[in-house]
């Protein structure tokens, strides 16, 4: 195992996740620090960064990469958006230096949904590194998609982000489960009533009433309350994977790789499941440390 | 202008409001109380309905009608609800006393979305006031849009409710409005980005997509912030009517008779017009009125 060559952070509104790594890029330690963007005042990335993080993993002026929310108007300083097409040599080359020693990697901006435009902060490293991961994957097209609070499906074509449309999903999920008559404290952990729920979800139109399923079953079916999270859960990804590929015209069988927690992709591996997808499972913790370990290689000298 | 006959009341989830009605039930007087089942304790509806609501605006013993949430258990006493297909009749004979004066309207229990069930408490009132100020449309098949917090999508056959579906069109904006990445205080008053909202519905799927829209257009778009609430209303109640008229087998060119409170209905009327929907409005209060008045006779001595 070699001595530290990079200090890597995935920076992002709720959490900051860190890790070392070597020459080769390998993960020599991580650590967590509840240091979400949502909780700071401005001014304060730059300081907490110095006095806590570096210091609990790294020497003073070891290369740092900082990816995600860190880089937005909440965070450190704000760095501009790269525009789609968008691949390993533009966002390497777009990076924000801070300090001698910290650069932050920008977000990209596409055309989102009928031009209107989307943003992402974060999600590029991640795709960055399952390219760097799978090169075989740098040819022709591939859909990715990236469950999260805020779920992006992308396009890539030719190992370069062209498109991409972000789903409320996860956020979706947390306002009702505690803000709606949907409310519920209990955990999301009902197989059956997941499975009911992504069959609720039908081809995904109609979702406010679609919703209300999750209610009616209830006071009017009988259903336990304690069902709600799971049934809320499955429509509401099922809902997501029913309608969104239309949306990136997903062709018949065309497979589409799942990239992120390992807990939400098996969510939405049986929300593709159900409806007859293909997909395959990629682990995002290890795509994030390699796209920041691509992106300070390319990056080097800049 | 007679003395008072009846003392009519929709009590709802956040607020009581009360009529007197002549023996032809013509509204006398009307008054709003602060009184929604949600505020109150298991046991108070009864009581504050003696000693605040009835002393405010009738004599004791007269008689009185109360439909909507009331009939709950957060509210007087659980009224069962009745079965579709569900009539002046049906309702009027399965209305509940509680006191020698005073009768509970029940709510209606639909097969709801894919058999799933659906309910409702206090808008059946407002349909049955419909068909009775409208006799001309107790014949054939009528479709109603009632919008509100839980807009409720109504089939009726004959004079009677046979089907409805339930769009938590109201309530996800509220939530987003307040809890979500799209939270805002301005008011959503804003006509051209309530339009641009209806156009970004699409056909009303992939909602979870459609919607990051609503932040993307500020962030990567250099919209207005204070644009979002009118924006975002545009595309819920776009999304809503987009698709929940196929949910009810909705015909080509075949109407909707929208009814309820006069504001929504002007929004829901822009976005019936925007898609080219036949639609004709009809206001709320005065069918509640007089659906209470229609139960009351027809429910006279029983």
């Amino acid at each position: 195992m070699g001595a530290a060559a990079l200090l890597a952070c995935d920076w992002g509104t709720t959490n900051l996740r860190a890790w070392t790594l070597d020459a080769e890029g390998k993960v020599l330690e991580s650590r967590d620090f509840a240091l979400g963007v949502s909780k700071l005042e401005p001014g304060e990335a730059a300081q907490r960064f110095e006095t806590e993080v570096r210091p609990g993993l790294a020497a003073a002026g070891l290369p740092a990469i900082l990816c995600g929310m860190v880089g937005s108007n909440l965070g450190w300083t704000t760095v501009p958006y790269v525009a789609c097409p968008a691949g390993l040599d533009d966002i390497a080359g777009a990076m924000t230096r801070v300090t001698p020693s910290v650069r932050i990697v920008p977000g990209v901006r596409g055309p989102g949904l009928a031009g209107g435009g989307d943003v992402m902060r974060g999600e590029e490293t991640q795709l960055i590194g399952w390219l760097a991961q799978n090169p075989e994957r740098a040819q022709g097209r591939q859909v990715v998609c990236h469950p999260g609070t805020h779920a992006k499906w992308m396009v890539v074509e030719d190992g370069r982000l062209t498109h991409f449309v972000t789903a409320m999903t996860g956020e979706l999920f947390a306002v009702l489960s505690r803000y709606s008559v949907l409310k519920s404290e209990a955990r999301p952990n009902d197989a059956e009533a997941f499975a009911q729920g992504l069959a609720a979800a039908g081809d995904g139109d109609a979702l406010a009433a679609r919703l209300f399923t999750a209610r009616a079953r209830v006071v009017g079916g009988g259903k336990p309350a304690e069902s709600t999270p799971s049934y809320l859960s499955g429509l509401l990804i099922g809902a997501e994977v029913a309608s969104t590929p239309r949306l990136l015209g997903l062709a018949d069988g065309e497979p589409v790789a799942l990239l992120g927690d390992a807990g939400l992709c098996s969510l939405y591996g049986r929300a593709f499941a159900a409806r007859g997808l293909a997909y395959q499972t990629f682990e995002g913790e290890a795509a994030a440390t390699a796209g920041l370990f691509a992106l300070h290689q390319r990056g080097a000298g800049s």
